[in-house]
């Protein structure tokens, strides 16, 4: 363990990177792998049923003892407390909750020793969570895959402005892919970092095939933020991406865009592959991807881009 | 002189900073201010009408006698023959291009010595920048004030991508207002930054005190990019803007947009202070602007920054 890192020496890791959990994406065999490298697995339980992610947390207890790992929990998520109580009882060390109200749950895992990590889109909600007691939080920056904040603020403005505002550290999100971008997230107040998109092109990744090839074919202008008025999330355009483009400027109703997303379209679009009508969520930085990598050859490769390009001058936040 | 950085070398500049040449907020005062220390002034033509121009010019020499300054010349302007003349005939030593073909004036400024910057915010505009021939590209991301491009994209995924595409160096905007950014953005590839909000909240810019105001009372989500159809532009939300976001969503046509929009908002809202119809561009970094200060203090106060975080671990790009 790395303990000169403040998120390393909170969550465990060597390195402070971190895989983000993703619906339909991110299983038991990608933390693993990432886990396995040094940096931080994480199973997306927003896509399991309370029995799969006991299955899958089960997985990698087994595949890398004594690493840490965590599971990203959506806090709308149905079956939200049967998840809380499967993890608590199966002991993973560390819980990643968005979209939901951060005190439901934090003392309920603080009590049984469980670290919280909070995603946020803003400052604003980075202080509630910071007030609701969490050890950290992600600040994903607009360019970032899936769901995402209504004011759209990039990471470059994001994460100097929730760093400056709270004490507990701060973990960046969006738009990182290589060592570069790592740095330079750190530069701007980041202590670690979270990549989503990079992960979603490794073999590990439980996406299917064809997502990850459209993801790795997507070029510049390929995603945009859509259905701003429901939930806002990044979607790769496809036929049924562009319906939904189509239905906003001309002026459709929540209701009628509630209606033409239906159900089970991210399923169908990322674990499916049905690249036509399923909901394709990834992030802008997908343009710059054009091959699949092993994700614990990708770990070591960015924590070596890190080393090269980073050290002293970043105040001993990258000397590892 | 600073020749250890391409961009100084270049354009003749001690510090790789540029304030953007802004309409209505970036006139003779701030040019001025912003080369006397050591960084590049920028004129913003685009809302000048030739005789303004030309008076703007004589200003800035006599102000800072032999330093560089710039032109910034938006290329869909009506009266840009008489812009490009006035800068040949007076000597102006640089200009930037924007909002237009690049290929058009590039030979005619280069062969009256005069060095050209072209503005993109895509890799597919740098390259066709730069096989114009112009000397350098700033890659100006989605979080920039004013007018941006339809594919959305950031400057931590632009900048990154600019800078593997493009043989010409890369000039960094959007999202940058203090060192860390500055540093971040240079980590991602460039090797010279451009800030237009930051510049905008100093006494020396143009614009009136009542939208410099605003732009210091900006909060997180207070800006949005608008008018995608038409030509996207960053406004500050005023009763016009919202104005323009309702047309929107209620499938208002191009011409009902361009009718709404009207002529001379721009001028009334920036420059006049009108701030309930006025047309109020600026960037998304205006949520972190709480002061405004001296131009000339903001260039030496963001090189110290640079240099009390930089340093060797950027390979030499900001040494000075």
């Amino acid at each position: 363990m790395n303990r000169t890192n403040r998120v390393c020496a909170l969550l465990g890791m060597d390195l402070p990177i971190i895989q983000a959990g993703m619906v339909w994406c991110s299983g038991w065999e990608l933390a693993s792998a990432v886990s396995g490298a040094g940096a931080l697995g994480v199973l997306g339980a927003g896509s399991m049923y309370p029995k799969v992610l006991r299955d899958q947390i089960e997985k990698v207890k087994k595949a890398v003892p004594g690493k840490p790992f965590a599971v990203n929990v959506p806090l709308l998520y149905p079956a939200v407390e049967e998840h809380m109580a499967s993890i608590a009882e199966l002991g993973v060390p560390i819980v990643f909750t968005s979209a939901g109200n951060p005190r439901v749950w934090t003392s309920y895992l603080h009590e049984r020793g469980i670290k919280v990590v909070h995603v946020v889109s803003s400052v604003k909600f980075a202080l509630k969570a910071q007030d609701a007691g969490v050890d950290a939080v992600v600040a994903e920056g607009f360019e970032a895959g899936g769901h995402n904040g209504r004011e759209e603020t990039t990471t470059m403005c994001l994460v100097p402005a929730v760093s400056d505002a709270c004490d507990i550290p701060v973990i960046a999100a969006g738009g990182l892919h290589d060592g570069r971008s790592i740095l330079a997230a750190m530069m701007l107040g980041a202590e670690a970092v979270q990549l989503g998109s990079r992960f979603v092109a490794t073999p590990e990744s439980s996406a299917h095939r064809a997502f990850k090839e459209a993801v790795l074919a997507a070029g510049e202008g390929s995603t945009s933020l859509e259905m701003k008025n429901i939930t806002p999330v990044r979607l790769l355009h496809n036929d049924f991406a562009r319906q939904v483009i189509q239905a906003q400027q001309s002026g459709a109703t929540d209701e009628e865009l509630h209606l033409l997303l239906g159900r089970g379209r991210a399923k169908r679009g990322m674990f499916e592959g049905d690249l036509t009508e399923g909901e394709l969520e990834i992030g802008q930085i997908s343009a710059m991807l054009d091959s699949l990598e092993p994700a614990s050859d990708l770990v070591r490769r960015l924590a070596e881009e890190c080393r090269t390009l980073g050290g002293p001058a970043l105040g001993g936040r990258f000397d590892f």
